[in-house]
């Protein structure tokens, strides 16, 4: 695995961005939002993703240029049309605009539907407690989670994120529904593994741990019957909201042709934060129970992996930073 | 088990209520939260708190007349006093104010603190989403649930609620951070069972499957390390924006004497709802897995039951009973 240090990343992937017609500002934000997920470890959300945002911008199915069409239908409800943008471009531009609403109002709401991949959710949690604010953010995905009792991939991975200023930096927590990624899946498929018991269903709805059948079954919800409860109400509370597809009518963010229908909702609350961080360090001075070498606070391994990787760079998939450099090289003819 | 009809249960709790100083109209919510409860099957939360409840208010700590002491203070921002009142008086008489401002401002929230134990939150939910509103609440509770990888309860089963309105009556989902209620680790020691395993540990934070060992340790948090993220930023995020105390500073819902220093968080998005419930009716027609007789969605066990004891009765815990009617005797000369 080649280890590239953070800015070097970063530059890749600013010029296939800008190479394939999105401007400066609007490729910062949304390269910000892959290498940040590269940097804490979640390689799912990072430049894995790069190829297929550049052949959905060549496809027509993203528009590079657009920042979302803001729609205030009431004084704290924001409407966005996200316009085929970039998910991270069209969030951050509605998560900013409701956050100074808050100001104002104490709470508001971003509705999006339109836009492309938003990447990993916790980017726009700590975003927002580090101005101060309570943020709760949800999406949706392609149908790739079964029900509980049920085999077939029915709900999205739906993930939920919460950010809460604290008197010693932001608390992020940021989880998806689904026990696994779809990416984890495919990795062990890839490397010939088997996964572990509890991770999905084959095609048929039998528990299996053949990742290979896994990827054409469903991914379990995480914790049984509760987790499927939450992930099929952030389905319906998304979905309501701002009127994205439900279940197995979402697409294009697994696929290069399919205009993007799922959904982003994010609540910002004006709030003060509070003295939280003390309650914090008790839980990680707790004694660790057996198997664990130190009890953790979420958001804790992402900033040591982040810490890490700043300073010695990022292990990068090698067959994904040799198809940027290609794409680069292919593309130089582009530069502008 | 006795079986006793709802109009009885409604009568006898009520009546107590109203003999121990509290209104009608707010003996009334408070009855209903619980009866619903008991419709539903959560007994944890029915007619069981009722006891509690009297000597709560006979001790000073609940106040049977109090209503909430409102301050808005920013236009979506209601800031709720609860004034030591009852629970479910103090919270609805909040969410039916956010839910009217909400028409106007597209979002509103309620922080609610100093209030007694809310019960079950659904009812909550379900209360907007039959207005055609969404509602998404949460509520902290006593340190019952240990951190993953640590052993000691520092952090509380944390419920979260989701209401959304559809085209087919309420979409409700409601539930705790934990795996199970400490009110089920009760029932398998009363009974002299074991619990399953992964359900909690004992005081020195081991793993247990005896539910006396449990009472006095910690219960596991639902989903591992996932359900424990959720409940530790549910314990956040309520902290932050209502003051409420956290983790074992949290008092006053398992004991007859202190003053309640939970915290309830309920934000309410004006929405239209949507055509949902083809979806819905998509998952539970889905062939169930091997050992499921059918697909549910969340609700639909509690509606089932909801009308079945509707029509049969519900049936309570004997000695829960027989106190009540024990208590109704003794306080016979307080009628009023």
């Amino acid at each position: 695995m080649p280890t590239i240090v953070a800015s070097e990343v970063q530059k890749l992937v600013e010029t296939l961005l800008h190479r394939f017609g999105v401007p400066a500002e609007l490729a910062e934000v949304q390269t910000s939002v892959l290498l940040e997920a590269e940097l804490r470890g979640v390689a799912s959300h990072g430049i894995l993703r790069v190829p297929r945002i550049l052949r959905r911008i060549e496809n027509g199915v993203t528009n590079p240029l657009a920042t979302g069409l803001h729609d205030w239908t009431s004084p704290g409800f924001l409407k966005v049309d996200g316009d085929r943008g970039l998910g991270p471009v069209i969030a951050t531009r509605a998560i900013d605009a409701i956050a100074d609403r808050a100001l104002e109002t104490g709470v508001a709401v971003a509705a999006i539907s339109n836009s492309n991949h938003v990447g990993m959710l916790a980017w726009y949690a700590e975003r927002i407690a580090n101005r101060g604010q309570t943020l709760i953010g949800f999406s949706t995905s392609e149908a790739l989670v079964h029900p509980w009792g049920g085999g077939t991939a029915m709900i999205g991975t739906n993930p939920i994120t919460i950010g809460v200023p604290t008197d010693d930096g932001a608390f992020v927590m940021d989880t998806a529904t689904s026990i696994v990624s779809m990416g984890k899946i495919h990795d062990y498929a890839n490397r010939g593994q088997v996964i572990p018991e509890g991770w999905g269903v084959d095609a048929s709805g039998e528990p299996s741990t053949d990742p290979v059948a896994v990827k054409v079954g469903a991914i379990s919800p995480f914790g049984g019957a509760k987790g499927y409860a939450l992930g099929l109400a952030f389905e319906l509370l998304v979905a309501s909201l701002t009127g994205s597809a439900l279940g197995r009518d979402v697409l294009g963010t697994l696929d290069d042709t399919e205009p993007c229908t799922k959904g982003d909702l994010f609540i910002v609350i004006n709030g003060s934060g509070g003295a939280l961080s003390a309650y914090l360090d008790a839980i990680r001075a707790l004694p660790p129970a057996n198997g664990f070498d130190e009890v953790r606070v979420p958001g804790d391994r992402a900033q040591s992996t982040r810490a890490q990787r700043l300073a010695q760079g990022i292990p990068v998939g090698a067959e994904v930073w040799a198809e940027l450099l290609q794409i680069a090289e292919a593309t130089a003819s582009k530069e502008r």
